[in-house]
């Protein structure tokens, strides 16, 4: 990052001074943990970073209101920290995910950063410390053991309220708008992936619909438990060196940004100490991802064609399938969403592993928690999206297969027994399976009914319907 | 099963004749399935079977009730079920887990087994099929398809509510049972495992009740979402041969079987061919599992002695720890619970892999996440009750040992600060550092203030209450 | 266990004295286990139990040989173990997987079994301890904590040679006889599960057979990992009370009983107090899950159908498919294969877990690692027997429906254009696409070529084999 | 990416024209992907995009060696695939890892970049395809579904031997430095975290390293299950359209570039239809995961202090931990390796997810599963390294305490028995237990023997060697 040629300016925390890029808010601290934790290239997720100047806006207005803090520096680092919460800031956090457990690291960085600008905006140097001081000021009334949980808390509440939520709204009427244009298009059933009774595209689209809409409820439902902070407990959750009214001045201040309902931690010390609400949270992640998977393999399977597979849906073509031959389309939505579900599932196994690995008053794998989770919601909301615009909404039912391919059931034996009894229509359908026929044909040469009245009788339509449809789907 | 030399008798099916045990009241399916399934020595958890036997005896009520099925029939099969409800029968459902993924063979070897027993307390030899039927009598306006999942979901509302739920209310109780017990002792709080300010054990202690309590009271509005059935939607979710009334009068039989709240799927084709749900389920497992984790692990660590460790706290002595030497208590229960969450988390994994691979209006792998479902809320209740009534009711402080470690400590420098400024106060904590000595100690030396002074002003209780400790804990 | 009215003798531990159940050869502090951990169902693996049987052979053996141990106390003793490793003893031992995690109570078990054995043979009641004492001749010279991870590795080695490793094997040559049956019979390819060039099925399950040799290759080197052994380490890895020559002496006994090559671990520290190697074991037999999977997969696709879907290949029918549709057959062994796969996977986070969670001088999740580790192995042998026997071995080919869909197919066009030029053929792709046609017709419809040309331009079968097939499959 | 006034050129491919950023050397699939795969902010490791320049590289030799491509062209492909394979055209590999699970994408993102650098390089302008055409020059004689296993054996290959192996042998040569210097200080020794008889820190370092040198050789053994290579299958593993000597060529070329032994895969379906190994190699990652994951939490556990905990370690102090109080040293470096460990653990569901999810002749999961792996590669590398330098390297025994608690140990009675029995050596446990005295005091109390005859008696050095030392080190 600080290449040899770089301008340079000094920093200094307890542990003495450090060579810090010119251009850059961040300081020492910041500049050490770049050295020390030279470990991968993922960064903490700048949603988090977001949420971080969200939080120090709140903290910042809260201990002005408390008189705590000058207004003019508290000013200074609201403005500052609303620059960091816009993402104009982004590049000033370069720090990886990989650091110390706490995002001690990472808590400094906002300090840092949010004071040296502050200080700019105020008409001093970078590096001065001065009026706005990146602990006694921007971090005044919390410690890093409270923040990071409560910024956890925020921008995963924010990813899902703003991001997967509406995302996975989207996709649900996505599908449902495409079972409303398929209707009632007869298909073959299908259990074990073998021929079954029939059911219409209208019922398999509307059950996928169903999926993701109540995928989308239970994770709504779960948010709220989000909605506790663990602000105001500091270091180890006695809320040592927290004035009294600063939590609820805090929350008032959380809320007006954000519209969130957010409210106090009903016990700081498993608030600071325990993050078991995120491992709940991972495993709803992993039910919509089960759903988008299971969604996503049915149109693969009914979209496998053009000639030699099912092809009862064309999907919708990206890009070049062959160059030569048409209709080969890849379905290579459907891949990209397995492999998203495929990095969700991975993502609980390492939540529940940080989860369970606090220690007395401090869980410190809140890093790879928080990262986790909000990739995973990132790659759930922008997968859904692009499902539903670039696959789902493009489907194109192809009727001829799905006449072809119902009409050679012979499941719709089923509807014969009531009428020539079980015995005769076992014999019908042996004789078809026997002759590959079809049960029509056989039906026929057996002289068990005429056409007209096999057509009455084998009605695909009313058997995909059911006896009480509209009881079944209001 | 079926010993060489084992008295037999033969059962038919579709397929032809098949010799089965002669004391045991499945039949021919349950048989060829024991065969072509020899994998493995898990079989269907009995809380599976005994729901089994609840939802048998709910549709042989509505058959009844709409005139189906012969009212001698329906109270000898309400009679046979009630038995493998009440897990008389357990001995005579031997399928594994492994089976067919739809469950189809332990709904058979239910259908078969409570024709069997019925017809043996009617009068008539097993093996007959008559005057009760399996598939038509006992399986009437049924599918295995939505049999299953109905069985499913209230084998797990019934684990829940019976078992986990009440454990984990145990545990937490007994938590803050000990929180109450050991009151405001005081000890060195410890984040990143290191010297941090005071907390008291209660605190320590509500905090863990408290992550309990949420971890159930998550579970309780999640098990909720399983209360909708898949009963009606038959083989592919249209309801083909389920008379329209059937499902209400099916749903009161479960209401007043259980108590349970139950109502109809408002999709029958996502119920067939999804459980998403069960994903989300065994993700709060993993939460609460993550939990206990943590209690656990932090509970070893502070018994870690009784010489050479942190010896905070003293086991119970539940077996012997070493012949020779006193004191040493192995945290055996802590151990048993690690390895618990380990396979819950294991588990997780198990769920998402069936979850994620059902295929167009089925779901095939539901024997496997009824198990891992299954299995790890028996684990874990199982768990909950050992670690609370073996580990937690027995711990004991130790007073000494607590006050000299607390006495140790030199972040008690904290409270320093106001009275004599911060720079002397890191003046005090440098020479006790460098002395060895206590901060007491340091501080005197360096007539910074006399002893009354200090302790007064030093006061670790004060700093572990906090300034605003009504507040927080109401 | 010990119900209300069975009869019982007591037996001494250094707590005091425990009722035992009179007819079970355990004593006081097994029964002490059953007591404290009722957890679950899940008990230790038989195959660990044998194991055990074996070790403990092998100890007494190099006691005696030592000097350490009267002769006619070790022919006892090793009487006694061979008992237990012959599986006639298994009922004997009733602990849980959930229990000290060190194991410790499943080895007192055994020793407390043998001693009660021996005694009992040399003419002694049970509960005497005497002429044979559980700790000082059973288990003499040895810990808990070198004796488990012995045991680990030695019934680990075992299930992989006796029961996994030959399975495969079985699996593999299923595979193969089935490619052999099949032979050139042309297909369609398929990636992305879209229509591609041709490949025959001899390649698609020579492919498979590779996949599952490999598969057991990799494992077959794994297994060498677990040669080393920790005996001889003791309590803490410095050996401690184990006479110097017991080790090679010990290790002779294990390689006389087991043919097993087995050797001393090169650092005693590491073997007590680490298991890694299982996390690398059970992430191969993760391998072996995917190989499984994904051929299962593949062949419930083929055998999709019989009417609707693809239809390629038949599967055996094993139990009744549909009473009355013929040709109904589930691919329930694909099923259960599927789910293995999926309880494999969720083993090997629980395993990692496990490995992760050690403790200065002892691993304490040695019993859900080892339980996890031998029911994967456990699964995975039955699983591929059973899918070898009852699904591959009867698989057959439908070749009116191989010659159907690969007729149809237009991916042969590749073959068409260093013929007419790439242009061309282009068009008659698109002539076949949009009329419905195969590409014979629409070639001949162009006028591009007559049939006879177009017979020897257009060979799928040559397609298939490819330039150098002789190369590739030697 | 293309800002609204940023310069654009048109590309052109089988569907058309499209506007790409005139600074690219990307073409129309690339750029289309970059529009159909707005997901998340994860693109294919750079590792992959420089071993796919190194492939290409390869390929280009080939084709140039058989007469397949001019010279000419075929330089300029080299030349061009060169600057891709040394890192210097990384900025125009923008695709994510969330596209066509063959790869497809990325490989086509290869063969534009290269083909218009070589046509820049040859005097064309970008865009014109010509005089090298992606597909016909750059792609030649490949498919991607080759090209792409080709690269992810050929990228986790070279990340192994120049990365994570170098690094875990650089961890094991610094835990063994530490080992040496620490010397054979005893130490009380521990197993459930409760004290044991004693062990030495250069025995308990000694098992760390031995823990990670067998991790490590495990992985270079698996790692040579890589070398065998997919190129030459083409599309569907018959090797259509690849030259029969191709492959060798292709293979010396890739001996030349890298020095790596490779070879051809023995079974070209199974080569492009399943990456098996990839899921061994996670599981062999999450060996050497659960390795770090133990040392360091052990680490952790000896440096917990530095008052009120174990503190017999000292760790460097990289950054402030505490302004105030001296001594405190948060473990950052520890916390980091156990957040690497758990993102690890969970790449392998992932990589499971992805292995299993094959289908006929193609895995479809390409992407995420070489992003998992090389991601836990490089994360594991840098992690090691870190920990290695930035804790490991820097740790210092804190003698006075090493004596203190092993001082104190009550487990030294074990060497006593010997000399005055059981009985007497268990009563001064008891007796020095009671009265909180050493067991030094409590023998001399009991007048057992004088203080020599117990210093000489109870040597916890000669207790931790143990009796064979020399053979068990050796």
């Amino acid at each position: 990052m600080a290449g040899s040629n770089r301008a340079v300016r000094e920093e200094q925390d307890s542990l003495g001074t450090v060579a810090v890029p010119a251009d850059r808010y961040w300081g020492a601290q910041t500049q050490r943990a770049l050295e020390n934790f030279a470990i991968g290239i993922e960064r903490l997720p700048v949603g988090f970073i977001h949420a971080l100047g969200i939080q120090k806006q709140a903290a910042a207005r809260a201990n002005v209101a408390l008189g705590g803090l000058d207004p003019v520096l508290g000013d200074a680092i609201v403005a500052a920290a609303r620059e960091v919460a816009e993402g104009r800031l982004d590049d000033h956090f370069p720090l990886p995910v990989w650091q110390s457990g706490s995002g001690t690291q990472s808590n400094m960085n906002a300090n840092e950063v949010i004071a040296n600008r502050a200080n700019e905006q105020l008409g001093q140097p970078l590096g001065r410390r001065s009026p706005v001081h990146p602990n006694d000021h921007v971090n005044r009334s919390q410690s890093s053991n409270d923040t990071i949980p409560t910024v956890m808390h925020l921008s995963t509440l924010l990813a899902l309220r703003d991001g997967l939520l509406p995302a996975l709204d989207h996709l649900a009427a996505t599908l449902s708008g495409r079972a409303a244009a398929f209707g009632d298009r007869v298909k073959t059933g299908r259990t074990h992936l073998q021929d079954a009774v029939p059911v219409t595209l209208r019922q398999e689209f509307g059950g996928y619909s169903s999926q993701i809409t109540h995928a989308a409820a239970r994770l709504r439902r779960l948010s709220d438990e989000l909605l506790p902070l663990a602000q105001g407990g500091t270091a180890v959750g006695s809320g040592l060196n927290c004035p009294p009214d600063f939590v609820p001045r805090f929350l008032d201040a959380i809320q007006a940004l954000t519209g969130l309902p957010v409210v106090r931690a009903d016990d700081h010390f498993a608030a600071n100490a325990s993050h078991d609400v995120f491992v709940d949270l991972s495993g709803a992640l992993g039910g919509t991802a089960a759903a988008l998977t299971k969604i996503a393999n049915d149109i693969r399977f009914m979209g496998c064609g053009p000639r030699c597979g099912i092809g009862e849906l064309a999907l919708p073509a990206n890009e070049p399938g062959s160059s030569i031959m048409p209709g080969k389309v890849n379905p290579s939505q459907v891949e990209s969403v397995v492999m998203v579900a495929a990095q969700v599932a991975g993502h609980h196994t390492t939540i529940l592993h940080g989860a369970a690995g606090g220690q007395m008053e401090l869980n410190a794998c809140k890093p790879v928690i928080i990262h986790a989770t909000l990739t995973s919601i990132r790659l759930l909301s922008d997968s859904a999206r692009a499902f539903a615009d670039r696959c789902v909404a493009g489907l194109m039912p192809n009727d001829a297969r799905l006449a072809d391919l119902s009409g050679q059931s012979l499941m719709l034996v089923t509807a014969l027994a009531p009428a020539v009894g079980y015995d005769r229509a076992a014999d019908a359908a042996h004789k078809a399976a026997h002759d590959g026929t079809t049960l029509r044909e056989a039906v026929l040469g057996l002289g068990l009914m005429d056409g007209d009245a096999f057509d009455r009788t084998v009605d695909p339509l009313a058997l995909a319907l059911g006896p009480d449809e509209d009881v079944r789907r209001v």
